[in-house]
């Protein structure tokens, strides 16, 4: 086929659809996921939009790639503005969502309006239907995707028809509610839209069908080679053992040996052996799931079983960010509260980084008597009440359900907010993996390990080992042109839509890889220097979103990065240097002034239709 | 004045008030609260009635002695048809909230018809209205109660005006849903009347006002002597003091001792020591309260303030009944887990004996294969995550919220419900104290302690000693009539309404000293023979209403109480022998056939407008 990518639009004000066709110049500009996804949320949603108002969209796209047999690829994006931060986010997920998702009939839904009363979205077999969900608002997640499954004939079994679902935290419009994702607990965690699907009183979204996307092809034989390609490098990288050994976790006890891994709202480091990804997997781990083609398999499922902390009968997906931001972020250093911990918000339907996030800001508050409650760093059952009050906006968990930024605002004490652009930190001090220094503070959704990953060159010197530490003026050159090469290269990865740890290695080919696929997929004919250069358009795509808002257009680090780590072998660094130097150079290599592309540099992005947005 | 029972009449269907005068003719026959409430659920609700549909109605009734400056008066009840048990019930609550309710103008509130939206009623200073609830409903019972207060003017002081509300159990119509009332977490528990309120969408009332009521007393020279020999008599029990000392949970040991404490629903005994009533004193007990002008001031506030049970800055009220059906009745014996458990329960807005009913229920179905859980006796973090569940009707909560009696119905395990009516029973175990082989199972509102308690004769030897193991025909004939003597006196004191602690002692002249009170109050002239014949009006009455429904008509053992106690001191027991022999005795001197009153009974009682339900 071309890539014509089919979209759902569904209006619940009035419950009507509408299908469209995006053209395949547009899809060759943004692909799909996330490019597409901003691209279409800038030009829709009007400035000034409440986010948990009816003139927000949500938009659910998977990509091109996803679903053709290409490994890693099922992924898909959600995009929408976000009621945490009040302006542009992304969020997105792995397991078998966005493969039922296309073979459903449709490569992305956009949801529009607000419904009056709890429905749910079934799309099964191209055939589509809004359908009663007063039964299931409510249920958590888990019970409500099951509930779903059924209603629609299938086995209670998430792996047989992709769910995405809110819990409770969704329906009650906590600023840092998430989206449930298909199978084994995945997340479209940050950014808070599961309340901006409650606020449309959307419990859910159903998809299933039998389309055979392997069919429209164009170049079966070139696509399987450049296919097979990827695997190979895929099956060729250690990281693919190690994530399928331990899960992400695995990084816990490497990168807290750098004195890299923040504990209780970043103030110091904590011994961190018995939540490390080797002791959970010894003790706690009872199965190992992959997304669909995945050849890697990292989802570690884990079990509590007996104990104060017993979770009854249930596996529970954790990861190393989830583990760092209810552990040591909050001053926890046991598994088993911290895996319940876990546990409850995946049910509630909590970002778990940001319910770190907000926990470790209310904890510093109330030691500082701002915030009148009676909590310590590691106070594991404290912090389970909290979780279920937040999600019920119950008593004091009405305000933390506005998230750790409203929270220090509202006390005066921006030093005990830890983030970027309104949106809380992830496991990373930017003080120690410096790139972060660059990263966190110039991701368009705020605060965010995703759209950039420097420890690779970091941490796992792939390509070439970089010095994190380096503040040299060559060392600064170096960070920021990785984080800004990062940026654009993971924005395709979101679009097309691919998993990062696919691409985890940024090899130098890794932009061909793309072309090749797409080329041989939809007869194009990209080069290396296309694909870069949708990345960036995508990039500047969405910084746009906020030069529209008016919100967060500058890039600012947080009070906290600018005091020295007060422990661990990193103690006394600090992430000034590192961003007040490299931010300059990073809008230099950007075309950007003050955080906002120039006119030149849009037209050099064919970004010409949003000129009077900079000017 | 003369005693005219003031009534509000709300109906919540159309919004409208009715202010109604109960004629003292009546007031004389029925008293107020427990036994006014009985006579006009009889007449007014329909038989059939959906207990969560608008034909319905709620009694919140104090009575005629409550709030002048009687001691130990500060109670009132709710009456109403159950949804756990689907025909009559009782419940009530000490704290404050009676004499807010008389000093507001009013003495009794019936709550008719069924709101569309969420609502409270204030009653203040004789003015009443229904409020918009609409931002309290969802919050549990504590901050539901402060935010009541807040918004009328009040501190956020429970002590200040009387409020009684439900939490999210009662929102979501679990059947043993409870109402918190007033002051330092008391509840109107059993029956699950907080689920009529729920479903009338009526999240709470708050009472307040000025009314003298002394004013009105016609002889208070009389009264006031009448008065201080009630007073002088409390202050010499025993039980005043220990009470005072422990709280209810002095009973732990002493029950526990005799083989009496059931645990693990009723199959086995265990070591109590540390949820004794002396041992939780010592360790976490911080504050003692009493009710309004209480000489005894048995309640205990406790607080666990660090480990894996914390309970954040809040103390936590718990009883002797709460401790065991949460303790040994579910396989624990720890006191933090219980007590935490036991703040949750109050916080949701579940009635404490029937949770730990429907815990143990569930234990034992799930470890005999029935039910799908991966549950065990004393797995605490399991119960904390199921009593969220249970409120929120979450999952597998949503079964469990329909009670012990109908899981063990739908398992087809009668066996694993212990209670009578329909509802669960509370902490002595009946092939023990074997009073209650006929008390528990006679009792109106099914499995209760509180219509009658042998254990005053079978324990406390007041006011004398009786062998609760005594089976011969002298000894069941005493049980008999202990049980029956008590059931009517009880039946005055939950409608005059007094405190049980106040008449723990059933000394001889009980009756003397209500009939005193009252002809001194009110210019009456009663003798203790008019008030014995109230107690066994008002009881019969109740009676009528399962006849009038056809339901529970006949007082049944449950099939467990045939087997032999398993372990402990009263090892090798049974309830058989007692229910069975003395449960035809009982029926000669009530004047009943098959749990029915006769005709001629009901024209000894002055009952001939209800015969019609008996012939």
């Amino acid at each position: 086929m071309n890539m014509d990518f089919r979209i759902l639009r569904v209006d619940l004000t009035n419950k009507t659809f509408k299908e469209e066709v995006i053209e395949e110049d547009l899809v060759k500009k943004y692909l799909g996921g996330r490019g597409l996804g901003a691209y279409l949320a800038l030009k829709e949603i009007p400035k000034g939009a409440d986010p948990l108002g009816p003139e927000n969209k949500l938009y659910f796209f998977s990509g091109p790639l996803s679903g053709i047999a290409t490994m890693s690829s099922s992924r898909f994006t959600v995009v929408g503005k976000s009621p945490l931060t009040g302006s542009y986010t992304h969020s997105n997920a792995g397991g078998n969502f966005s493969y039922w998702l296309r073979f459903s009939g449709f490569d992305g839904i956009v949801i529009e309006g607000m419904s009056d009363k709890p429905v749910y979205l079934a799309i099964i077999d191209g055939k589509y239907e809004l359908k009663d969900a007063s039964k299931i608002w409510g249920q958590w997640t888990g019970s409500a995707t099951r509930m779903i499954l059924k209603e629609n004939g299938f086995p209670e079994d998430e792996t047989k028809a992709g769910v995405a679902v809110i819990g409770p935290a969704g329906e009650n419009l906590v600023k840092f509610a998430g989206i449930r994702a298909s199978d084994y607990e995945r997340f479209a965690g940050r950014g808070g839209l599961g309340a901006v699907m409650g606020s449309k009183k959307l419990k859910g979204i159903i998809v299933y069908g039998k389309r055979n996307l392997l069919n429209t092809v164009i170049d079966r034989e070139k696509f399987f080679k450049a296919n097979s390609k990827v695997l190979e490098k895929i099956i060729k990288q250690d990281t693919t053992k190690t994530l399928h050994a331990y899960g992400t976790n695995v990084l816990m006890q490497i990168v807290n040996s750098m004195g890299a891994l923040p504990a209780m709202n970043f103030t110091t480091t904590m011994n961190t052996e018995k939540i490390s990804g080797e002791y959970i997997k010894s003790n706690y781990v009872v199965a190992t799931h992959g997304c669909h083609d995945c050849p890697i398999a990292c989802t570690q499922m884990a079990m509590v079983t007996t104990g104060p902390f017993k979770v009854s009968g249930e596996e529970i997906k954790y990861e190393y960010e989830s583990t760092w931001t209810i552990g040591p972020n909050i001053g926890l250093n046991q598994p088993e509260p911290v895996l319940k911990l876990q546990k409850i918000a995946n049910e509630l339907g909590l970002d778990i980084i940001s319910l770190g996030n907000t926990l470790a800001t209310t904890v510093e508050l109330a030691k500082k008597g701002k915030l009148k409650l009676d909590v310590d760093w590691g106070d594991a059952a404290v912090f389970q009440d909290l979780a279920y009050k937040i999600a019920y906006r119950e008593g004091i968990g009405n305000e933390l359900a506005e998230g750790d930024y409203a929270l220090a605002m509202k006390y005066n004490e921006p030093n005990a907010f830890q983030g970027a652009r309104g949106q809380g930190l992830p496991a990373y001090d930017p003080r120690v993996f410096k790139g972060f220094a660059i990263a966190y503070y110039t991701a368009n959704r705020g605060g965010d390990h995703l759209e950039a990953y420097a420890p690779t060159w970091e941490l796992f010197g792939v390509p070439e080992k970089t010095d994190p530490l380096d503040e040299s003026e060559a060392g600064i050159e170096k960070e920021v042109k990785i984080v800004k090469w990062n940026q654009d290269i993971f924005a395709v990865v979101d679009s097309a839509v691919f998993c990062k740890f696919e691409n985890l290695l940024p090899n130098v080919d890794t932009e061909q890889d793309f072309a090749d696929l797409l080329n041989a997929a939809f007869g194009w004919n990209m080069s290396q220097e296309d694909i870069a250069k949708i990345g960036e358009r995508i990039f500047n795509v969405e910084r746009l979103f906020h030069v529209k808002e008016g919100k967060w257009v500058k890039d600012e680090l947080a009070p906290r990065m600018r005091e020295p780590v007060s422990s661990g072998p990193a103690k006394g660094n600090t992430a000034s240097k590192m961003f007040d130097e490299g931010i300059k150079r990073y809008y230099e290599l950007r075309g950007w002034i003050d955080g906002k592309p120039t006119k030149e540099t849009l037209e050099r992005l064919g970004l010409e239709e949003f000129e009077s947005l900079v000017s």
